[in-house]
Order: structure tokens, then sequence, then C-alpha cells
């Protein structure tokens, strides 16, 4: 049952709201009023006016309560990667950069725990807080450092993502730290990028994929079922690669 | 390190076999033998030759080591679901049908429980062989039945999957069993089975999002890089929606 | 070389502008100016400044030149869907509706003969002045007319493209008009609508293919080579087919 | 109506023959046979048992007529490139490479005169015997020779499309050769590809468009709409661009 403090989630037609319940506060969407009193003690799920409440899942977290201050990794690349590094609650897992958290959030859900590396102060200050407000980050160790200056053990890692600008500079480090036969991801936002790593990934890492996720949403009305106008043409690569010895 | 009895991901060039390791064994690729004997003792990532071996992971496991009697979920489709119904290590989540359990091996990853139905006992019993051969069942209760003879409790699962031929047959009995805001996940093949259920569903479920998610590979080749001449070009429409009350 | 009275194409770095060239005019962009004077007997790919000025193509006409009253028929789907009627300068093709002409201008570049049909009087008066404005409508006859009121020959057209929200209802229709094994193509923007018309068609018609075509378009830069962030989703699936008899 | 000689296109279901009416042939399909002395006389759409028989178009002409040598450009972006080159029936068309002659085949279609150029002596036979046997190639000017050696006028062409492996060695020469202010493409099946090409002409040309035309196909099943399971993921990269002076 929703009581004061609670994250809610607010659907009115085709929007969403991710807002806290405070009794005192409410929400206007065309000309209705949610009176936000109205929702304590009310289950998910309950409808008031055109409105209904939802207690907010991750992806909604991810979208639509967390502050950006950089391109995002959206969940159609995040959900994709985290599951293809092959983590589970005994993982130990390495990423930078951390950008606005929305990786992390993912690969914390799964993994036994996150070292996250974040060289810009201001991004490092903003994932921490949207990881925190939401208590997402039990198992989050942050670094405010660029991973090259890093201290890092050898063979630790179980599972690495890694999302910085030049990533060719940091697989020798990368492939250091990762324990043998573990797997490494990369996001990559041009064709240029992809080219690059794959010639400094070659001698160390095998088993190579590179794709990229395209997700199309359509308009859910049963008689004229089609695809939006509209979509994200491209957010980046994805390169997959494992540790050879 | 390696042991017999393990599970091994062989890696050749491009190609990958996921096999068991046996001491007396051995695997022939192109003119080249690797004995499995070799491998005993060895860590993930070892270079024998032109092989190379590794722990294989949950998305190895399913699309090299399951056995397929029915079209499999694949991995772009069932990660985004599984974590697209925001379930957790207390959610107990519902499934039918099981099919060749690729989903439900990826829902038990994150769920506290799964409850799977599947009214095809060859199905039934490849799946259940599938999850545990592969030590994935822990979190699995397995039901060889139809949903709509299941015996469900109202208000019990957090989240819901389901993949049959006619869902809109299914809505209010998954509607009775999913707790309040609770997220439902069906897979749809064709589009006219999404403006049916789009339908069927529109009394009791809100936010509703339809979408396909397309997943394509790039040859990884630094001087040369280009997607792949073909790929994979439907599998499913995927619809999400909330229980409302 | 260009003089009063015609057509130029303008582009400033990835900006582009159609214009008529009047030599009192000019153009601002940015904190540019381009005195049209300047451009008077200068060819095509004259470049003043950080302007070049061009000879508009019929793709430069369609997309920039025509004033849009409907959803045009982009490049994409109106080049495929006229190479793919399979026309030439003896034939005699059918349109319906005629919407802002684009296809129009298309088809009649390639077709002896053009009869297009719009029952909306404003599209009608849009799409003649858009093609005459651009000396396209030599050989294109206009009927302001609803195709069902139309007064058409038994095996008179060579091939027909239908354009309007319920094609199924002129399926016999088209039938009759078109020469026997004609080609026939629809541009559907709905799932549905596919679906009808697949029923409708499916005795009179045969070799019947269903399509959607993506365009998808790069950011220039040789550097940091990424597909465009955003892109058109969808515009409308295609449908062809052949008379038989 | 059908003569002795005439291609005929042969459709039996899902399938398609391009044939040359002989009298005394035949084609077998399943356990159905069609007699070929039967279509004498008959006229396009003519339906014989379960055949229906048709007048290829040109697109029939490229995907089932024409002997492959080469990897073909493919209708959806021969159609493209076609208009995209903004030709007609003035246009001086210059082509190179013409492999197996599918695109030549295309922009003779719309171009007064089309100069295509091929150093491969098996291809420019197959590409010649491809467009004469279908009689597609009265207004083709083919030129056994590498484009360096070929000997072309300045200021010559209205447009140039440019199909080879190392386009970025031809840019002074197709410059040179091109009209002011015409348009070129090129076809890349690179992304490397596209990025030296970028670098190579942006001091010469302007207006660069780069692009890839993704074509997907639907089974027309009215009940159980749905796209193709496989599709084609790749075929090239196209670059557009109009020459400055």
């Amino acid at each position: 049952m929703f009581k004061e403090g609670d994250f809610i989630l607010i659907v009115y037609r085709d929007k969403k709201y991710l807002r806290v319940l405070r009794e005192k506060e409410s929400i206007n969407v065309g000309k209705e009023v949610l009176k936000f009193k109205e929702i304590v003690g009310k289950p998910g799920g309950v409808k008031i006016g055109n409105f209904s409440v939802f207690k907010p899942t991750l992806h909604d977290i991810i979208m639509l309560g967390f502050r950006r201050k950089t391109q995002i990794i959206y969940p159609k690349d995040a959900f994709y990667i985290t599951f293809r590094l092959g983590i589970d609650k005994q993982s130990k897992v390495l990423e930078f950069g951390t950008g606005s958290g929305a990786l992390c959030a993912v690969l914390s859900h799964i993994a036994g725990e996150v070292y996250t590396y974040e060289r810009e102060e201001r991004f490092m200050k903003n994932a921490t807080e949207n990881l925190k407000r939401f208590s997402l980050s039990g198992n989050v160790r942050f670094f405010h450092s660029d991973f090259s200056d890093a201290q890092v053990e050898e063979n630790f890692f179980d599972a690495a993502f890694v999302d910085v600008k030049h990533p060719q500079e940091h697989v020798e480090k990368v492939h250091y730290t990762l324990k043998p036969g573990a797997t490494v991801g990369f996001l990559l936002p041009t064709a240029n990028q992809v080219s690059e790593l794959l010639k400094a990934i070659e001698d160390r890492f095998t088993d190579i994929e590179v794709s990229e996720i395209l997700h199309r949403f359509y308009k859910p009305n049963p008689e004229r079922l089609r695809p939006e106008d509209t979509m994200v043409g491209h957010t980046a690569y994805l390169l997959f690669a494992r540790k050879v010895i």
C-alpha cells in the first residue's frame, strides 16, 4: 500500500510521471488533478479518475527518475549488456565510465558487486545521487577517477563494461584486471571506434561479437496497428569479447 | 580450473561449441583436434592451438546448450523481457507456455520463484531437462498443464509472461492472479495477434507498450566493417502492460 | 547558366533551400547573405561564400519545393513503387488518391501518361499546382473525383497505384480497368489495412509482395561515422500484386 | 498476346520463373506441368492450372533473368539511386564498374545515354549479354576498361555512379568529367570505405548524403501477418554528393 515518501509512477493516457508521494502535493495533466493524498493506503494499479498509479520498476526509474547529465545507456542496450556479460550474484563487475548511472543500476541488480569509475566529477556526483535516491547503490563502489589512474588487481573482475571515448587505450589494463576467460563489453557510438577497438583487442581477446540493437515501438491501437512515425535511429554499437591467456 | 564433467565452451575462429568435459573425448574442427584431457586443470580463456576454452555463460547455454523443440525466445527478446517485467529476488513470476525453457532460464536468474506452465508434454519434458542439465531449475516450479486448467491464487504473482497462440483467452485469469499494479508481457509472432490482444486487455490493463527488437550483427573485421549479409528479420512483437484494479 | 526565374537549390552546410531566382532577392542563413543577382550567369555548382547553388533535381523538388497538404509518399517509397510497377514510356498509369502529388511527379517521369484521381478538392488543387509549378504535369490528367465515381474503361491501364483509406472497396474496379497481367501497388499505413486488403485481392490478383522500406541516414563525418540519432520509423507498408484473368 | 520467343514470367504459388516461350518446352513444379504451347495466343495474367503467366517487368528481368557474375545492386538500391541522381531523357550518365549490369539496366531506362566501364572482361561480357538479351542496351555504351584508363571529356556527364573497391582513387577524374553541379553516387559495402571516401571528396563535392536502405518483406497471410523470419541485413551504404566548382 502506498505511503508518504514512496516513489510512485503516475500513468495518464500515454503520459507517465515519476514522483515522490507527498500528501500535500498533486499533479495536473490536461484539465485533471490528482491529489496525492488520495493515493495513500491504496495498492499499485489503483485508478483515480483517468490516472492510474504504480510502484515504479527499475525500467521506470532509469527512464523517468534518473537525472541525465550524459546520454544514458537505453534499456534496450543495458538489459542486453547485463545478461550478455554472463554475471550472477557472485560476480564482481568493473564499469567505466559511469555516466549517469543507468547501466550501473542494471548491472548492480544482478551482480554481487559493481566497481564503477568516472573521471568527471559532476557525472560521478549525479550518478551516485541517482542510484542512492532509489536505493540501488548497496553493492556499488563509486570511484571518481579516470580508469587509467585506477589501482586494480590482476585477475580480479568477472566481467567489465567500458563506455569511454578511447577504449583502445585501456585494453591492456582491462585484460590485466579481468579473470581468465572473463567477458568484456564496450559501447561505441561510431563505426570508426569499432574498427579501432577491433584492432586493439585482437591479440588479447577472442569470440568477438559486434552488433547494434534497434527498438521499434508501435502505436497500441488495435484497429490501426502501425509503428511509431519516428524512432531512435542509433544509440551505439556494442562489442563483446572474452579474455584469452 | 576446468575438471571432468564441467560444461565447456570451445571457440575456434568464428565457430563455437558447448560440450561436457570428458577426459577421453575430443573435438575435430577443420583439420585440428582438441583433446579434452589437455583442458583439465586449465583456467577459462586458455588457448590450445587455435582453440580457446571458456566457462559458458547463461547466454551460451541458451544459444548452444538448450535442446530446441520449439522456436526459442532469443536473448535480444528474453533479456529485455526479464528486466522490463520489473522483477527482483522477492518476485514470484508466472510464465506460460514454457516452450524450450529459454526465457524461463533468464527469468529464474533474477526472480525469487518462477511458476511455468506448458500443456505439451514433450515440450515440458524438454524444458525441464534443459534447465536441470545446467542447474538452472532451483527456483522453478514446472506445471505440465494448459494455463486455463491451472489452479492459481488471486493477487499472487508479481509479474507474468505469456507466450501462447491465443493469449486473449487468458487475459481475465492472468489479471486475477497478478498482484495489483503488476506487469505482464506477451510474445506475439503476428500483427493480428497484437490487434486481438490489444482489444482484449484494454479494460483490465494500462500503460501498454508494443515493440519489436531488431538485433543486427556486424562482421568483426576492422578494415572492412559491415553488417552481416543476412539477419533475423523477425522473431515476435512484444507487448507489455500493467494490471489496474 | 542560371537566369531570372530559374528554380535554384541553395546549399549552406547541412541546410538546403529551394527558391526562385529573383535578381532583387536574397537569402540570409546564420550571419551570411547570398544576393541572388550574384548567381545570374553562373553555372550549377557555383560557390559564393559558404553557399553553393544547384539546379534542383526531381528529388529536391519533391522534398523542398512541393507544398504538403497531406503526408507525402517519401522518395524511398516513391522511387521503389515507380520502378516496381514495371512501367515505361508507352504505359498508361492510374493513380488514386493524388494527395500532394509526390508520387505522381515520379510516375509521370517514366510513364507515357498518368491519370490521377483525388476526391478532396483542396488536395487536387494543391497537387496540380505543385506539378504545374515545376513543369511536371505535361503527361498527367487530373480528375477531381472519388475513384468509385470515375468512368474507366476495361483493360485500359498498364499499371495502377492506390493510396486511399479503404483500398479493398476499389479492388474490383481496379481489376476491371487494368490490362490482363498488369501490376498494381498499394500504400497502407497500418497492418490491419494490409490484412484486409490481402483478403480482398486474393481471388483476382496473384504474385503478392508485402514489404516496408526503412531508410537510415548517417552523419557524414569521416572520423565519427554513425547513423543519425533519430530516423523515420514508419511511413507505410507497400503491397504489390498482378491481375489474373 | 504471348508468342514463340517471348520472355515469360511464370508464377506458381510463391515461386517464380523467367523463361523463353518455346512451344515444345514445358516446366514442372511440384507435381504439375505447364506446357508452353498452352500459353501461345494467351494474354498476360492467364491462369493455367496453378500457374499464372506474365510479361516480365524490368524488376523481374533483373531479379530472375540476369546472370550474376558479381553481387548485383538490388532493386531497393538501384531504384533509389537512379532517381536520386536526378537524370532524365536528356542525361548522359557515367557508370563504373558495370558488374552484372543490374544498375545499368535501370539507369538506361530513364537516361538518354549510359556510358559504362568495367575492367574485368568476364563481367563486361556477362553484363553486355544480360542487357542485350532483354533489349535493354539501346542507349548503353560499354567500355571494357578500368575507369582510370578511360578517355573522358571535361564537363561531359550529367550524373555518375561509382561501384568499385577504391572509389577515392577516382574522385578527381569523376569531378573533372561531370558537369558543374552534377550529382554523383557511390556504392560502398563497408563503413571504412565510407570514411575514406568522405575524406577524399570534401574539397570537390558538397551536399553529401550517406544512407542505407533496408527492405523488409512480410508473409502475405491476412490472418497471420508478420515479417519474414530472415531478411537481407546489408547490401551497401549509399553516398550521394554534388560537384562544386
